[in-house]
């Protein structure tokens, strides 16, 4: 950040005044700017036979990596309605409702990750353009080392154990 | 938003090439600059006695009214490190742990509000720049209608049915 947003004049990072943290403030208009992490939001699609849908990214970063559908949450809508709609976005997968299983941080990305379990009403699914290939996996065909993320791995990992240890949220911090 | 925080260019609001919603961009240096939800992180302090500790709110909005501690989540913090300093910040009160048991949107104020539940590990409390007054309360004494907040209400609600339920996370969108 170079400039205020509100009225263009150039930005200083700087201690404001009462605060602890510096912050890009304009003192044109005495605007202070705060940067925030974002949500990401997500869902794990299980399929009527159990199998678990995942996305090949079509985009970067992390391009021909698998993951769960999601992306970042918009304005104007509840966590679920994020990881519903990036789901249809990425993979034609329709569901209305869904269970948050995970909340993983990742402070050094400055982002917070909310991942869904959702049941697929039936085998429809499709590539899109983001995802170039989407596909059901067994248990045992997971692609680990091709994962996209390590937040994916994490809520994958939890979301296998749950049949196991009953339902619970996973809540946790990772380094990067 | 009126001026491109890269460049200090105008910027206009239009749907970018590939997109589907309205963005600000910048047609000097090309950037989109993205507006996303802001997370808040919340703590429900819990008495050595069984007592709930709230704060009188001594900035606005809704200056006088009663909230639980919390505030907006800062970059390179998980949720959970949001929602302790913030109850130190409000509250002196120090924690290391907490569990995650509400997740709730409020897709009006473009917000998400993470609460956790915490054990406070003694009867240390106390005012500070931003509580007026901080003070335990019996279930029986919560001050419904002076609450700040409408999620603070739910949190609270939930938080006392969890006994009788067994632990669950609400996850849910409120309307304003
Ligand atoms: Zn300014
Ligand atoms: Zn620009």
């Amino acid at each position: 950040m170079n400039f205020c947003s509100a009225c263009g004049q150039p930005v200083i990072f700087k201690i404001p005044e009462g605060d602890n943290r510096p912050r890009y403030v304009c003192d044109h208009c005495q605007t202070i700017h705060y940067q925030n992490p974002r949500a990401i939001t997500l869902t794990l699609p299980i399929a009527p036979d159990g199998r678990i849908l995942l996305c090949k990214r079509n985009i970067e970063p992390q391009k021909n990596y698998w993951t769960l559908p999601g992306g970042f949450m918009e304005n104007d809508e509840s966590t679920l309605q994020g990881a519903l709609r990036e789901t249809w976005e990425e993979a034609r997968v329709k569901a209305d409702t869904g269970e948050l299983f995970a909340v993983i941080s990742v402070p050094k990305w400055h982002q917070v990750h909310l991942f869904y379990r959702i049941q697929m009403p039936d085998f429809s699914f499709a590539a899109t353009e983001e995802s170039s290939e989407v596909k059901l996996f067994n248990e045992t065909e997971i692609p680990w080392s091709s994962l996209a993320f390590k937040t994916v791995e994490c809520a994958l990992k939890h979301y296998l154990e749950l049949p196991k240890a009953g339902f619970s949220v996973l809540n946790t911090s990772l380094s990067g």
